[in-house]
């Protein structure tokens, strides 16, 4: 066994890499619609999903793509070590009930919308410190059980600020492996929490920008690597604002941001399907990395990937106290 | 560097098992008045700590557990590799406003009460895998932020229930390293979501028995050893009620845990404090293995022990949507 290596502050090299083997992504009528629905493994034609309220479609969302990984990966459930998970809801309860058809150890996780990329660098090094063969890591995310717990039901009709941002209903799934075929978890960069005093909980993107360029600046410096070495720097759900601010922060330190850089919230959703900022949520960056942009490393079009998971960890009960709203950004290099 | 032994089905022995060379307890006037008062590093007053609110107040002690735990092990901040943390609060507020203060890369945690064994297990593998030298640990809860948010306002003086429990106000951090002395984290066996239909939620011990006797038996059938072979089996949080069941399952499987086996939750009150059934939260398996098991191994009145959190991943909004409790238990070998 080799060591895994440990490289400036805060990136970890996989000694050997784990394999994405299986993915999965399901999604709703909206994200259906958007321009990457020819990506998605299942499209629910009503966000409902068969249930009777949010809270219980959104698990149907998540026991959907995790069904699917699995099956796509060629594993049963009971060849799984670990099932890392998290969502948005209150004590995750998403990922929980998902867990409870998912019968091998479950470890819960909550990074907000950070969390698919939290789960992707904790399970390669579960698998690339030889605790696990295979490690399932999932996200969800529903537009109205977020709405309802974080901002205003949506029966209520409450207008919605233009730099607010569209959390994408859906559940993204990946299977880790020690071995087989697939894009390869070459490096992980756990992110620190940056504060800087953001608190307009509906401008999640500025609250997210400054950590999420921390994070890649760090990777970089860390790795050695250039911006260029990247076919794609990809971040979870900035959006329009908050990638703008990064491309700045990039721009003021002398970091060229400029021709592969992208966000997952701008390209879940069409500008003309009324999302304001953009996409967000746990299932933005999940249904984004496990739909599009691993699908188009398999078929060759991008070698290089840097992801980014990008959460604002606040709640409703600290923004009512004043509290500002501390970012994190979880980066994991995806290689073929 | 040598391979982790995995074995049986869910159980990890660290081939260089992770040594907590530090521990700190913060607890409120409550907790410093029960049983185990003379092992806390430090009992507030006032269960606000000097803070504006419940929440606020919550941090606070959080914050000064990490800080004495960190000094405790002669360290700074900036030699940890990762901090690990969660809490009972929605979107885990008091561990991520508390890593703040914590300049490292930060991965948030939910297993509800069982979240101090999950960071526990999490972090030695994260030690144990050569991705870090120092990993902190830590958890809280608060009286008064649990019951507002999962049951009623204290202010509303509801009765409680016989069967409820009583959250611990406090918090309590470990450091690990893969070197140094101290007791050492020499397995870990993650547990399984175990639901067996309990709805009440007003009675977490019976929610989370079934769990934390499902991982008992798993760890010691992995294991090969006899319940005797450890000084003491203490779980997270099922008090009186739960901590009986766990026994009568145990007869039922013909499995001894008359002799050695206890609950963090009945050592950490007196009964004459009317806590009904006993302690619960992150802060109750946290502050009683921190503060008192820790102390006594060091003191070499034990030496070895094997510690479960214990969790019960339900919410408010689950079980008025009438989900039942699934539990979990997360079980850690802790020797001299």
């Amino acid at each position: 066994m080799t060591a895994p290596k440990r490289i400036g502050k805060q990136t970890v090299a996989f000694a050997n890499p784990p394999v994405i083997i299986g993915r999965a992504t399901v999604v709703g009528p909206k994200e259906g619609k958007g321009p990457l629905k020819d990506y998605y493994d299942l499209i629910a034609e009503d966000p409902y999903f068969n249930a009777d309220t949010w809270e219980k479609a959104e698990y149907k969302f998540f026991e959907k793509a995790v069904q699917l990984a699995v099956e796509k990966a060629n594993l049963t459930m009971d060849d799984l070590n670990y099932f890392l998970a998290g969502d948005l809801t209150n004590q995750i309860i998403s990922a929980t009930f998902t867990a409870r058809g998912v019968p091998v150890p479950y470890l819960g996780l909550y990074g907000a919308c950070s969390t698919m990329y939290e789960g992707l660098a904790l399970g390669a090094m579960l698998v690339d410190g030889g605790f696990a063969d295979y490690v399932l890591a999932g996200v969800s995310s529903h537009y109205s059980t977020a709405e309802r717990q974080f901002r205003f039901p949506t029966e209520q009709g409450v207008q919605r600020n233009l730099s607010s941002q569209w959390t994408v209903t859906g559940s993204a799934a990946l299977v880790l492996a020690a071995q087989g075929q697939g894009p390869k978890v070459t490096h992980a960069t756990v992110g620190k929490i940056v504060d800087l005093g953001v608190t307009d909980n509906t401008d999640m993107g500025a609250a997210m920008a400054p950590a999420a360029f921390d994070t890649i600046k760090q990777h970089l410096e860390d790795t050695g690597r250039e911006p260029d070495y990247y076919d794609l720097i990809v971040t979870g759900d900035l959006a329009r604002i908050g990638h703008r601010l990064v491309q700045a922060l990039a721009e003021k330190q002398g970091l060229d941001l400029s021709k592969n850089y992208t966000d997952c919230g701008l390209l879940v959703y069409d500008p003309s399907q009324d999302v304001h900022a953009g996409g967000s949520g746990c299932a933005c960056s999940g249904v984004v990395t496990a739909g599009f942009l691993l699908q188009e490393m398999e078929a060759g079009r991008y070698q290089r990937i840097l992801g980014l998971g990008t959460g604002a960890l606040h709640s409703p009960i600290s923004s009512q106290q004043g509290e500002s709203v501390p970012g994190i950004a979880h980066a994991v290099a995806i290689e073929l």
